[in-house]
């Protein structure tokens, strides 16, 4: 019986990997086409959203279930209601990679503004995020976590730089302003993915330490 | 031992309309204090969202322990897991308020942009969307639900409008353009608390009828 509830753990930990690498693709995809101007790119976004959606239902009735079956003590029901949550964040990234996607859709139909500025490097930080903040959860690993936490500062600081950039350029041509906005909304999209990764990396946290941070970030800084 | 059971589940609900209401009120003065030009109106959304944060942990706890000693049924496994969604839900949909907040601060250094547009009209939409997303999870009122995802409909019409709207005012005259971008995010974000409004109604279909509508909200009206 336990044996089999830890192989069921374990097939969760793989589907919310599996998930993930969804979404990374999407925030891939989403990027790409509008670097490379390629339109078949953007439909690649929009397929794998059909398949995040049915995983994330699957998923939240393997959660429901493994805990209705098995009634598993503290740690592991902790396991598991951490496992529900990263699951809707994955599911949110995956709906950011879409707006992207929207926005690309726009862009594609105008000719290129000339600099996309920072947003495919923002792009890759935040990828990585979404990497980082699932490996953390598999890996208990809250080292991990923290450094998740650290770099959301880090796409913070750009997304203001990519702001005050755009906003020149709207102030220098008024024909770039819709385009630029466009550039505007694209980056708070990454951002919000960035949020969601910190999320998760917050409930892992909780997880291994036990200790909510959700609200006191600063403290757990202050210890380090 | 089942009362004492149904009494937590009571005082469960009583935590997240609370929470709730706090949400609503939050929502209130970041609007207030850009329509009256009042600073003084922000700082209350900030103080309310440490009481909003202080809660979330409070009403996770709680939901965490009653599924650990009381190791539910199907059905009130359920109700306690949507309530720890719902409570995120509203947790993020404080955040957005205090997004406004950071914007109306930003705005309320500059002289006024005339045109509020329709943002006070969006904000009313927006939080009758958070007072009934609650009603309906604590009631277990489908219709009610419905409506609210309908409503999502209406608020995203209305942020598209401003948008173009503003769009106008920034092409008519560059100074316009960093107030107008503000007030465009501002709408951005409440667009944002519709959506966590539209995932608890969406959740309350799943917990009521047992029907997982998120991802296919048509079936659903063409079945009506």
């Amino acid at each position: 019986m336990n044996r089999h509830f830890d192989e069921e753990l374990g097939e969760l930990k793989e589907r919310l990997l599996y998930m993930a690498s969804l979404v990374e693709s999407m925030i891939n995809y989403s990027i790409k086409s509008l670097v490379e101007r390629k339109e078949d790119l953007i439909k690649e976004v929009y397929n794998h959203e059909d398949e995040v959606n049915k995983i994330q239902v699957e998923i939240d009735d393997k959660c429901l279930k493994l805990i209705a079956l098995h009634q598993p003590t503290a740690t592991d029901l902790r396991f598991i209601t951490s496992a529900m949550k990263i699951n809707a964040e994955l599911e949110r990234m995956g709906d950011q990679a879409e707006n992207i996607a929207d926005a690309s859709v726009k862009l594609l139909k105008e000719p290129p503004l000339k600099p996309l500025i920072d947003t495919p490097k923002m792009a890759d930080i935040v990828k990585k995020m979404v990497k980082d903040s699932l490996d953390c959860f598999v890996k208990k690993d809250i080292e991990l976590a923290k450094r998740v936490l650290a770099t959301d500062d880090e796409v913070d600081d750009l997304k203001d730089q990519i702001f005050r950039e755009l906003l020149t350029y709207m102030l220098a041509d008024p024909k770039n302003i819709s385009r630029a906005l466009e550039l505007i909304l694209i980056s708070r999209h990454l951002e919000r993915i960035g949020d969601h990764a910190t999320n998760i990396a917050e409930d892992v946290i909780f997880l291994v330490a036990g200790k909510d941070v959700r609200h006191h970030i600063n403290e757990l800084e202050e210890k380090k």
